[in-house]
């Protein structure tokens, strides 16, 4: 357990390759490029893992497998439900689920003293689901907002939501991403004045 | 930011206290009455708030508004359609919403090295949503696994998820409930090796 990382240079060395060469893949998605950018250059932090938020279409096995859940169809922005009805073409068998996840941030701190302060910031944002995940080796908090919707589409490779209800559902979903998406602005200005 | 609860013995006695006052009104469900009071028994911790996982039927104005959030049901088993169904002829207005929440505990810890300890044995139990919540005065501990459920089944007042679907949606909360509280006995187990 750890206090203060005395690695810090070296893991946040690390962590910005990282984030540099997912930015060049085009894997951050555009709307938290300025906020990343604002937390890892406060001396005392360093971004990990991040997402904007996410509408996702998936088929799995069973219900919470996710380990071996596909991927039919993934957004961080609004959805059109043309969008969403394409990806549903790809469903063959077991389960069929539309999901919202809010926005998500993993974040290296310096000290424990550092990781309280943040922690505060994002439950004050919004990020209710706001914590220290870990303390070996690397002090790492995560902010996330409460923000989901978790939806069976189908069961047994067929989908049983008829068609009417999905208009409901998509709506739905991109409204759960938007507000949780809003947080973001203020959470942005939090870390401006840090 | 507190790295040992120096009043972590008042902070107990007060814990203790209000889960005596809990249990004589019946406020706390039997499935975890057995863990509570075997983490209650180590020297080095305490349970504050917890939940056995949970079955809601909710009425709110909109998505993530759960401040005003009226509850139409709440179960902390296995539910019947029937349960369901009769819960939801109290809904009037806004959405409503069918979830299920995976246990959840708050711990209290004498120093954060407990604290640290407690997560890892979380994590290795199935609480994958584990992490230390609180710095201030006294160190929390939040336990919480993965299975969640929020499905929207209806707006404005209206009902708009068909009959056909429902039975799959109850059965679906059903099964993340049930997959949840199996962690329970992990969980148990790894504190009594404590």
């Amino acid at each position: 357990m750890v206090i203060e990382d005395t690695n810090f240079l070296d893991h946040k060395k690390q962590a910005i390759q990282n984030l540099q060469s997912a930015l060049q893949q085009d894997e951050v998605d555009a709307i938290i490029n300025s906020l990343l950018k604002k937390i890892n250059n406060l001396q005392e932090y360093y971004t990990t893992s991040s997402c904007a938020g996410r509408i996702l279409v998936l088929q799995l096995p069973e219900i919470g497998d996710k380990k071996h859940a596909s991927f039919l169809g993934r957004w961080h922005r609004k959805v059109t439900e043309k969008e969403i009805r394409d990806s549903m073409l790809s469903f063959m068998e077991g389960q069929l689920w539309l999901l919202t996840q809010p926005p998500i941030f993993h974040i290296g701190c310096k000290t424990l003293s550092a990781a309280d302060i943040l922690m505060k910031i994002g439950i004050n944002s919004g990020f209710k689901h706001s914590g220290i995940r870990s303390l070996s080796g690397q002090i790492i908090v995560e902010l996330q907002s409460t923000e989901r919707m978790d939806m069976p589409l189908g069961k047994e490779g067929e989908i049983i939501v008829p068609n009417s209800l999905l208009s409901f559902l998509i709506e739905t979903a991109n409204t759960a991403l938007l507000r949780a998406q809003k947080k973001l602005i203020r959470l942005e200005t939090e870390i401006e004045i840090l």
